[in-house]
């Protein structure tokens, strides 16, 4: 199933979109919208940003899931508030979701709302969810190729992260390669190399997210 | 975007499949629909399933990709047919696509012929490619929870494989964990636990393939 530009319901979802954008200023929240595969460790690097961000500011999850609430119940017990969507086999969020979801979640700012899409390197590509920065991840064990397999969701990216480099060692990931595709789907987005495990590169990244909020 | 079954979309792939089913049935070839997210380790284990298949059997490939020919020209490369399908921007594969790709790559039997899905854990879950089998492949870094945030992929698998095992030591994965999701979600099918790397486990799933054709 391929979503067209022009296609109605990418439409609808702009004019959804606008909504939740006029909402999330009025709340003072700066959202992020996080995409990457299943595994790719999005749950992790949300956690471990949490962790990292300066005190001052506040911070919620909405979760996307086609099932399970496994990611929301984990934040939720490390103190900050989650609300999980399901979609049931929907392969992407909307923003007609978040719009709702925002509501159910009762945060305000000023801070930051993380939004973990669906795990999928494709479907969420072109659903604009109202977010202020769009970050895409990838992940070592995965291999160097995705951004030359999946170019339309790096083309989207304002930054890209390279995530478990803690396995860098124990792998034969080609991170020259590596760089080598993502500028050639995306010249201007910066690369984040960083280990959710070890805390690696957490810092520099929840730095950029804390200047782009400027 | 979510399929809903009685779509006429998949009434219409259902009706294709059945082409499908009747070519390879023609053609003496045995299908293997592999599906798993992006970097599960599709290709690799393709690689290392047709270096250890009897020398009797033929055997090619049909790669589903996104964009660009990598894994098509890494097969080729050793030595085996393969041929390409670029989606550009389609989440999953079609009995269709298929159809064509059979009379393209050219193959007769006896023999297997691989199918690499597109990386997703949703949308190739309700297409029928009219194969023989499906694979359901998850890897070790992508953590143990798979089964229990995509139950619908699962709960289509002729078998589940657990690849890159040689990661086990380097992580967390909680396999008794994997487990009893895999059970929740599919009672029968076998679980084979496999390093296309250090080629543990790959002679075991060779012979449950080959004992399905008979």
């Amino acid at each position: 199933m391929e979503i067209k530009l022009n296609d109605p319901i990418l439409t609808e979802n702009n004019t959804e979109a606008q909504k939740v954008r006029e909402k999330l200023k009025k709340l003072n929240l700066f959202a992020i919208n996080m995409m990457a595969s299943p595994g790719a460790g999005k749950t992790s690097l949300i956690i471990a940003l949490l962790k990292s961000l300066p005190k001052e500011l506040k911070a919620g999850v909405i979760e996307g899931d086609v099932a399970s609430s496994v990611d929301t119940d984990k934040i939720i017990s490390l103190g900050w508030p989650a609300f999980q969507i399901n979609t049931s086999g929907g392969c992407h969020l909307t923003a007609s979701m978040i719009n709702k979801a925002i509501d159910q979640l009762g945060i305000s700012g000023p801070g930051i709302l993380f939004i973990e899409n669906i795990g999928n390197l494709i479907c969420p590509t072109e659903f604009d969810l109202g977010e202020n920065i769009r970050i895409v991840l990838s992940s070592v064990p995965e291999g160097d190729d995705k951004p030359v397999k999946y170019p339309g969701i790096y083309q989207k990216a304002h930054a890209i992260v390279l995530n478990k480099i803690d396995y860098m060692i124990h792998s034969d990931f080609d991170l020259a390669s590596f760089i080598k595709g993502t500028k050639l789907t995306n010249e201007t987005a910066p690369l984040f190399k960083v280990s959710s495990k070890t805390g690696e590169g957490i810092k520099e990244l929840s730095n950029w997210i804390v200047s782009n909020m400027l």
